[in-house]
């Protein structure tokens, strides 16, 4: 059975008349040949006016709730979508994330999927209907309603496409594709044909708009090939799919790989945490993570300095929203240990560099410098990959920072630049 | 196991101060000792604003996607009470339709609950939680969600109250209870502190607010008394419940039973239809009524005139909304038993008087048609039952047809007038 799964986001629904379109869009693939199985994202900005209405309630929300009360947006979704399908004359059905088999760990707000049961969901494909699942939801093996966190109906779409064996995975949004830059940041930016796994899980990580990195992952993992497109366009978008498909795409020849550039991407919200004059003794680091890691904090950048005195300090970044997760837990930590001090800020962000490659091309790392140094920007953390060279910088300068780094590595070229 | 049922109608939870007080009433009864399961309906207006998303996207409504919509405004509310619970300091869970265990048939947008699976809400009290149920909801056999109608929530809150052997069953509006009328049609209507579940059945049945009429039939069926109460006041309300606990109430004493008119009801949208000229034979009603049976209409007062040379005429009346489906089924039968027309028309209203005895007492009906001719208002159809004499009128008529009866039998002075 040829099926292809597509998933629109919150902005492609975000009336009924978007809705009407996007039923008309996904008519018009069915009858083309393949099955169609869609997922969808709550409708424009319900999800927030729905924490809103949680948070007049009170600081401390209780997740399970939080999640059932999140987890109705996509429902709606989902109802309005099928209803428009079959008025259009298209058979479809909606399908809750339960009712679709999705089942998830426990982890209220941020639940990742364990299994997908597709015996509906195949029932419904051969009855003829196009499924309309609701996105970023499961249920847990409690019975209880979970979400996948900000984004999740991405990842509901590859764990659809890949439990499924969709021969297309199509991530609709408001943008044309991946680019070089956010182009609201760069006026030059260009829109990237086809891009690596790796790469493209460096971008999002940063805070690009067009695809959540746990989809990304989830989409390595299972060999499912992302096309990024805009759902109210017909540009043929960006393609995210693994380095032997990209090789094979360009015809099977062998290249003497350099340091490409792809793109610069960024990250507004940094927040800036550190552990200062601990015992130099193994374990420490292990005590930070831990102590993070069951707050469900989300650790990015890392740098242990240089013993002296028999003491170090342990710097890391967050994300600015869990920032006070992270000061808890740090003070903990720094309680037992027996730390000189800890610091916690937030009012950073971070610009990197992305391709294949940066890691055996030092040259890179040196322009990237030179470009924000020219512009006066000071370097707080740097951290580098393989593929990605991070600067942590000030808030403010985060505009000035990629637009010079785009610059400085030719991205604005209709080539792709390289160094 | 002491449980008390209470639910909350939309008015009750139209704004997160609103929720907030309804969680302080809750626990406060939970303090005084019984585990308390709460049912909910949507916030204020939310089913009015989620059905016109979905006719703005056509007229006809697949009923499985608009029960999938509409379910999710009861799903709201829980998850706001129960977060509302939780952040006072009471433990409280949030359930689904599904997730509580109710089953209903496969009727959607009219479906009656079947079964009731109370393992995971007798869970929830054991383990000290307060279960906050969506009212109006429910699953088929099939895992599709389904709705019960308009004030299921109602009876959701009977079926629970039923199974759960909840030693009351409290139903929270906006008014301080039952009234011998509307309050708004008649400033001089009092509250009525008991009544009997027939009784009670009849004022539902012709629009008053403060319960639905499913809800006390199945309330009747299965032996609980509800209470219907004020959300924001500390009235006593009125009791509903069986004849025989009334007399209870009354100490034991043997009455004589007389006809004592206990209210006065009024339904403001009313449709008229008729077959006329049909040919006096067998089994014509029935096909009329199967056919209405088939498309979901509930029928009301029924006149089928004598015969007149071989021929008669079947009038019958339907709520206002079900106009264009019952023209539908009647011309189909129509024109299969060749009948001469078919009329059909709105615009009509109905005003009842209600209460026991009222058959054997025949001076009953004469005091009420004569209260109406003595306004000037034409009666259309008139039908009796043991405990209800009902009058068709003009819509435009209907509040000084109220007026008019509840004066001519006593109801605004304080002890419950008799004829």
């Amino acid at each position: 059975m040829r099926i292809v799964v597509q998933k629109f986001g919150g902005s492609s629904l975000s009336t009924v008349d978007h809705i009407r379109r996007v039923a008309e869009r996904v008519a018009a693939t069915r009858s083309l040949g393949p099955n169609v199985v869609v997922v969808v994202s709550a409708m424009g900005d319900t999800t927030d006016h729905l924490l809103g209405l949680m948070r007049a309630l009170g600081t401390r929300v209780p997740p399970r709730e939080l999640d059932a009360l999140l987890a109705t947006g996509e429902q709606v979704s989902t109802a309005l979508l099928a209803a428009a399908l079959q008025i259009i004359g298209c058979p479809a059905r909606s399908f809750t994330g339960w009712q679709a088999g999705i089942t998830t760990d426990r982890v209220a707000g941020k639940a990742r999927i364990v299994a997908v049961d597709t015996a509906r969901l195949r029932g419904a494909l051969e009855a003829g209907w196009v499924p309309v699942v609701a996105g970023f939801q499961g249920i847990s093996p409690d019975g209880d309603v979970t979400t996948l966190g900000r984004g999740g109906s991405d990842t509901t779409a590859v764990a659809l496409a890949a439990v499924l064996q969709a021969e297309a995975c199509e991530i609709f949004s408001d943008v044309e594709g991946v680019y070089t830059a956010d182009p609201r940041v760069v006026s030059e930016a260009r829109r990237i044909p086809i891009i690596a796994y790796d790469e493209m899980m460096e971008i999002a990580h940063l805070g690009a708009q067009v695809l959540q990195i746990r989809a990304v992952e989830c989409a390595a993992m299972n060999g499912v090939t992302i096309t990024a497109r805009s759902t109210f366009t017909d540009g043929s978008g960006t393609r995210i799919t693994s380095a032997e498909e990209m090789a094979k795409m360009r015809g099977g020849g062998f290249v003497e790989s350099g340091a490409v550039a792809r793109a610069v991407a960024h990250d507004r919200d940094v927040a800036k945490l550190a552990l200062c004059g601990v015992p130099d003794r193994p374990g420490i680091a292990m005590r930070v993570f831990q102590a993070l890691a069951e707050r469900n904090v989300n650790v990015d950048m890392i740098i242990q300095s240089q013993s002296r005195d028999g003491k170090n300090d342990i710097a890391f970044t967050v994300a600015g929203d869990d920032l006070e997760a992270a000061r808890e837990a740090l003070e903990v930590v720094s309680a037992v240990v027996g730390a000189d001090a800890t610091l916690a800020a937030a009012g950073f962000g971070k610009v990197s560099l992305i391709g294949a490659g940066m890691a055996s091309h030092p040259g890179v790392a040196g322009t990237m410098f030179a470009a924000l140094a020219e512009e006066g920007i000071n370097i707080d953390m740097i951290s580098t990959s393989e593929i990605k060279i991070s600067c942590l910088v000030e808030q403010g300068a985060i505009d000035r920072a990629v637009r010079s780094v785009h610059r400085a590595f030719g991205l604005d070229r209709p080539e792709t630049g390289s160094a």
